[in-house]
C-alpha cells in the first residue's frame, strides 16, 4: 500500500506576528503538525500555506491528496473562493478533510456543512478533559478513556453544525463548558472530521495524544472507494426504451 | 393560531419565454403554488421573484415569513447572493424551506447542504409513480400508497445529497428510473424539504395529490421552537470562575 | 386541541424500600413527575407503575396515550416482555417516549434503540451543569444558556447508544466527566427522547429547569401524523398490471 | 493482511423441502453465497445453518469472525434467542452484519434495527433494476449505473427501518415499485448493511454483480477499530478528587 497523501494547510499569519505564536511553533503550526504525520511511515504529509501562490493547493496538487488537513483562524476570508471550490470539489469526490480548531470557521467548513458553524470561547488557559464516547472508534485508537490539556482556549456550545454522523470526543473544560469535540461527517464521499483543540499559544500540537488522533483521523478520511466526478448527465433514452427526443 | 405565513419564490423566466409554459400556467407557476396553498385556511401565501426588485425578499419580508417555497430553473445565477445569504441566514433561525423540483440545483439548496446536488435527467414526458415510505409522516397525510403524475420529466440517481434525516417519498419512472424524491433534513433550527415533481411544461401543480404534499410540507417545515440568532460570543467570565483578563 | 394524554410509568421501587427516597418523593416520583405536567394545561397526565396489574399499560391505554414517560432502576427485568412488546409497537405506530435517567437501562429503551445504552456513573452527589446545544429547539424553550443541579449522580461516556439525530443538551460534572445528556431518535413514528438527569436520592424532578424540559419533550414527542400499523401486505396485482398467481 | 474471517448463516430450510430451490441451489444457498465470496483471496468464508448444534455459532467462533452475512424466511422463530444475543453483542464489539433479502425479518435484524422491517412483496418473477445512488461508495465498487435482476420477488415501500446511515441501492421493479435495496447503519462498533435481491426460487446470487456487492459489503463491514466490550463501570474517584464513598 502507497503511503497516505497528506497536505497540511496553515495560515501562516500567527506565527508571524506573535513571538508568543513563534516561540511554541518556530517551524510554524503547519510544519508541527506534518511532523506529527510523518511518525507514521504510512503517511506522506506536505504543507501549503496562505502566502504561497494559489495557496500551493491547485487542482493538480488536490487531485492527487488523499487528506486535508486545515488549521486557520485570523485569515479565513483571505482564503481564495477558486481554492475553496476546488476543495470542496475534490472532498465530494473522496477526498479526507480534517478540520483543527479555529478551523471551524473556515470558508471550506461552513462550505460544506451549510451551517453557522459558530460556538462560544474563551482564552484562559484552562485544563481542557478530552472524553471518548466510542472507545472502539478508528479514531480514539491507543487512547485511554480520557486525555487532558493542560493549557487551552474554551470553546462551549451551542455549536452550530449540523448533527453529526458520530461522535468521538466530548470535552470537559475547567471553567465549567461541555463541547461537542469530535464530530465526524460525510459528504458526496468525503469524510470529514472536526477536532477542537490547538489554540495557536499553546503546544497543543506537541502532546502526544493529539499527534494521535490527528494521525488516526488522517486514516480513517482516507478515500474508501473510488472518485465521483460531479456530472449531471441527461439519459435521453431510457433502459426501458422511453426517449427523450 | 395565527396563520403560517408563506412566501412562494418563482423564477417566472420560462413563463416569459414558453408558450406551452404560459398555456399551462397562465398566471405563472408561483402564483398556482400559491393558490394551492391558499386552498387551507391556516396558511397566507404570498410571492417573490426573480424580476422585482430585490426580489422582494428583504430581511425584514424574511424576518416575518415561517415557510419559503423554491422554484427556479433557467436562472439560478441571477439570484442574488445577498439574497442568497438572508436565505440561508433566516433557516438556521428556523424559517422552513421547501425545495421544488429544479429548485435542487439552486444557490439556497447547494448552499444549505453543501454537496452537488446533481442528478440525472430526461424530458421525455413519461410516467411517475410516487411511493409513500412512511404513510405515518406528516408529509403524507391524505395520501395513500401511491400517487401516479401521467407525465413527467424523468429525475434519476445518483442524487448528489447529503444522507436525509427522512426519506418520505421513492419514485418509480416508466423509463426504468427510480430516485429519492421526498428527502428532509434539518439545518440549524430550519427544515428543509425536497419535492421532485413541478416540471414547468406539465400541470403538475394543478394535481390534487402534488398540492396536498406542499401544504403538508409546508406545514411540517413551519417554525417548532424559537428562534436562535446567530452569534459567537466571548464567555469571559466562566460558571466556575475561571476568567479571560 | 384536546389535551395532550401522557402517562408517566415509575417501578415505584425505591420508593417502598427507602426512607430517603420517601422524604424525598412522599408521593412516589411518577406522581411528582406527573404533577409537573399537570402545571400545563394542555398536558394531561396519568400514571401507572410496576405493582399494578399488567403494569395498568394494556393495548387500550397504549391506544389512547400520546406520549409515554418512563422512569426505572432496580426493576427493570420485572417489566413484563409483554407490555415491552406493547410499548414498542406503539411508539412505532406515532405514540413519543421520553425516556429519564436509569431508564436508559430498561428493556423498551434498548429493544427501540438495539444497542448496549452502557454508561459509567457514580453516585457522589456532585453538581451537573447542563448546556443547551441548540436554543432554538423545541425541547430548549424556556431555558438559559444552561442550568445547574447542585446534587446528581454522574453518568459518562462511552454511552452505547445509536448516534442521536440531534443532541439538545450536553452535561459537565463537578468531577470530571461530560455526557451527552439530551437526545432524540425517531423509530417508526414515534419520537423519543433521552434525559439524563434524575437520580432516586435528590429533588431533580422538583427543580423548575428539569420539569420545563420534561413539559417541553412530551410536547416534542406527541404525534404529528397518523398512526401507521405494521402490516406486510402481499400485492399480488401490481400498477403495472404483474401478477402473483 | 489477514484474510478477512467471514460466517455465511443459512437457514437451509427451503432446501430441504422444496426441489425447484434445490435445483437452483443444489449446495444450499449459503455454499453458494460463501463460493462466491470465496472468489475473492483475501476472504475466507466459512458457513453455518440452522440445523447444526448450537447453530455452530458458539461465542468461540463469533469471537473470530470478522463479518458475518444472513440468510433466513421461514425459520426465523427457529433461531435460537441465546444465538441472538451473541450475535447482537458481536456486532456492537465491531462484527459486521450483511443481512441479505428475507432477512429483513430475521430476529438479529429487527433486534438490532428496534422496528418493524417491515415490508410490501409480491413472488411474481418480474425484473428488478438495481440503481447505484454513490458510485464512489465501497459497496458499489465495479458496478455500473445500474445493474438487472431479470426475474426476482418484489419488495415494496413502506420498509420498516431507521433511517439509514446511507443508502447505496434503490431497486426498480417491472410491476411498478421502488424500494430502498441497499442501506447502511452502524450499531456500536459493528456495520450493518443490508441488500435486497435473493429469493430463493431464482439464480440471483450466482449472478455476477450480486456477488460483486455481497463482496464489497463484506469488505466494508469489517471491524475498523478494536472491539469495544460492554460494561457499565462505577468510577468511584473522579479525575477531579469526587469521590463516591
Amino acid at each position: 500500500m502507497n503511503a497516505l497523501r497528506v497536505v497540511v494547510w496553515g495560515e501562516n499569519v500567527h506565527e508571524q506576528k506573535s513571538d508568543q505564536v513563534r516561540s511554541v511553533y518556530p517551524q510554524g503550526m503547519h510544519n508541527s503538525i506534518a511532523e506529527a504525520l510523518r511518525a507514521e511511515p504510512a503517511i506522506a504529509p506536505g504543507t501549503a500555506t496562505l502566502q504561497e501562490a494559489d495557496h500551493v493547493l491547485p487542482e493538480s496538487r488536490l487531485s492527487e491528496t488523499d487528506v486535508l488537513v486545515w488549521w486557520g483562524h485570523l485569515a479565513h476570508n483571505q482564503v481564495s473562493d477558486q481554492v475553496v471550490d476546488r476543495v470542496q470539489k475534490r472532498v465530494l469526490e473522496g477526498m479526507g478533510l480534517v478540520v483543527l480548531h479555529s478551523g471551524h470557521y473556515s470558508k471550506i467548513f461552513k462550505r460544506l456543512l451549510g451551517t453557522s458553524c459558530s460556538l462560544t470561547w474563551r482564552e484562559a488557559g484552562e485544563k481542557e478533559r478530552i472524553w471518548v464516547c466510542n472507545p472502539g472508534h478508528p479514531i480514539a485508537q491507543g487512547l485511554s478513556a480520557y486525555f487532558e490539556i493542560p493549557h487551552e482556549e474554551m470553546y462551549g456550545e451551542p455549536f452550530g453544525i449540523p448533527s453529526p454522523d458520530e461522535i468521538v470526543f466530548l470535552s470537559w473544560f475547567q471553567g465549567g463548558e461541555a463541547f461537542r469535540s469530535g464530530c465526524c461527517w460525510k459528504r458526496g464521499n468525503g469524510k470529514i472530521f472536526y477536532f477542537r483543540p490547538g489554540h495557536e499559544t499553546f503546544p497543543t500540537y506537541h502532546q502526544a495524544e493529539v499527534q494521535t488522533v490527528i494521525r488516526n483521523a488522517v486514516r480513517w478520511a482516507a478515500p474508501e472507494g473510488t472518485r465521483w466526478v460531479d456530472s449531471i448527465p441527461n439519459v435521453r433514452v431510457s433502459p426501458e426504451g422511453i426517449r427523450q427526443d
